[in-house]
């Protein structure tokens, strides 16, 4: 059971990530984890403050959202999450917020386009929108998988929302999250001024290509989905 | 008396919490409490700093806004909060900023839509415009109680001044509070670049029916007025 | 000299202030007390970061604006500030800050009207725009002295510049600018969507009569100038 | 090696400043400076977080971009630094970031208007653009360099992309950013209301004059390019 400990602490620690870079009000926000080697999955339990969010009060459950450890009932988001991990293998790890700028988009239901470098690096094309859908049930999580298999944005705009990321792991989820805010925000700013022309596509190509294969570390495991 | 000493100790603890979410700048805003079991009130002292304040310079008041107990004058206030407790029995929390995205549309009197999940859940319903009043006099806690009576909302917005929020008890009205300010910073951006839809009434319907029910812990009583 | 040190303590004190409101960028922004009892006056050193920023590094000029204590040269604005002092009697403390939203109806030329009870209270009218001028000599100074001499607000917002508060004592200056900043942000966003009535005249006396008159603690000295 | 070990200190520090004043979002940004009296450079390493940076993890490579010292990759950005240190003898240190109000500007490709004493003190001119270019090589350096030699501007707003400033060390480098992101702000909320004036040219010219020359401490060396 080291992995899910270890899970426990990582997807514990990455909820102050969210705090930290203002993408979360009061319990809002969300992160999971799977377990690797395991059929299981680590999330944050419903409603608990940030502030007393511990290792030990995160939620462990089955990949259909059924509490396997933990005395806390998981996220309303579970089986949304659940669902993101069934239908994506390579997914190792989910975020979700309401962060103001990105949500600004979803609720206008507009993609957001790719017109910064960062974007290009980070995305590789445009944030998608995904549909609305009730709280509750797996029905976000066959929004997000619809939207966003086969597509290379690990952040997709859930109309009248918010933003769910993945990634191959949770701090890659909660990076997407990060990076989503800041390209929504950018542009928000940018065309309250004037048009803003999207990146050509082979400056998109070229960018998302280095980023995701020569940027970083080479000893350290790449980020993206 | 032990139940006042818990009550300066929480509207102490929670004014903390309206600094940490940016609604207040400088000595602005102010929370109060019902005492449980009692004719009596908790509410901050006027004009006093953030940095300044502790459980024992709270002030206790009746539901007239007579002091009982403290060493300081209460919040201006006062007899607003008192006006709310003595109307609406249900309440037993109050809390008021001048946070600036709600305070926005308060300066226009416009109603903020209910056209994001988070608003479903937490207000099920728009934010709801209260009548402009002067400040001193209970005339403002008139406004919140007539506006607010019957309404799903716990919060509204005064006109030309700024929110006033209510809960079953203060950490609920503070919460209302931070999540009025999220609705309104986010709508104020999304409108910015083009129109939101409302959501339809019967998504509103079911989320606020799921989030006063099954959102957060069973053992923690549930939060909203 | 136990008034230069308190002053020295009080003005260093207070750049705390300015950044904790998010009214300064790197060493921009400044703030000076009168000494009472002495034709002198402590103010910030030029150009020095806020983290170096100790009572002893304060400087002490007369109100011509010649060191008289200190071993660094005085801010860029002390001619100005020496200035108000020299003309303004009643002026214990003078701010000035380059904060974004206020500078931003500065860069427009564009006086803030009064519509908010928060204006009302702390500023009793709309906050006035006073000329453009050079910086390093008296005549910015002598733009504020012609623009509030008479005026209830202690705020002025100097053309392409920034703004320059005025109060009782350093800290009331400071909260002028905080409050400035909070009034100029607060109707930033409200004009975007949409026009904004200024108050009725006769609920801004009452407003600013009550808030000069009955705010606060009765043992505490009044704010504003 | 003195000079090496006081950059990487220098260097560490300095990204603690992009992330106190808003000016990045999780990895991204990067600061360098000339190690003085060698051909070496010091730059952060590629994708690591800003926890996690310290004088040892910083990266030292000659002003061809090619490693001497360090453990890590350095920043992508490293070869467009070495250029810029290449072909402005004068320059000692160059910042990088994506704030977001000034990319804003950048991602419309429109130049900062000198609208504000600010930026006539630290800019002297307008903040002017910069062509697109690939990150990964040099290019962004040369379209750096070919804006900025002989323009008094130390930041250019590269497009589609973000900001790069430079200084004769790599605090002023620094400071041009916050100073860059803070004009950015102020201009982009002042603009959302109606035009906004340049000032006149022989006002930038006096101010720029004054603050190159006479603001700060004479004790301390002038900032700026």
């Amino acid at each position: 059971m080291d992995a899910v400990a270890a899970a426990r602490r990582e997807v514990c620690r990455l909820h102050s990530e969210l705090l930290r870079w203002n993408l979360v009000a009061w319990t809002s926000g969300n992160v999971s984890a799977r377990v690797p080697g395991t059929g299981l999955l680590v999330i944050k339990p419903s409603g608990v403050g940030y502030d007393e969010l511990t290792p030990e009060s995160m939620v462990v459950t089955d990949l259909h959202g059924a509490v396997v450890e933990g005395d806390h009932a998981p996220s309303s988001d579970t089986a949304s999450h659940a669902h993101i991990y069934r239908a994506m293998p390579e997914v190792g790890g989910v975020a979700h917020t309401h962060s103001g700028y990105a949500t600004a988009w979803a609720a206008r239901g507009e993609a957001i386009p790719c017109a910064l470098t960062a974007m290009a690096d980070e995305f590789g094309a445009d944030i998608p929108v995904g549909p609305f859908a009730r709280i509750g049930g797996a029905e976000i999580g066959e929004g997000v998988v619809a939207t966003l298999a086969g597509h290379r944005s690990p952040a997709v705009l859930m109309r009248g929302h918010g933003v769910f990321t993945i990634g191959r792991d949770a701090e890659a989820a909660v990076k997407a999250a990060v990076m989503c805010e800041d390209a929504a925000r950018t542009l928000h700013f940018a065309r309250l001024h004037g048009p803003v022309r999207p990146l050509p596509g082979a400056d998109v190509d070229a960018l998302y290509d280095r980023y995701q294969n020569a940027y970083g570390q080479p000893d350290r495991t790449r980020e993206g989905a």
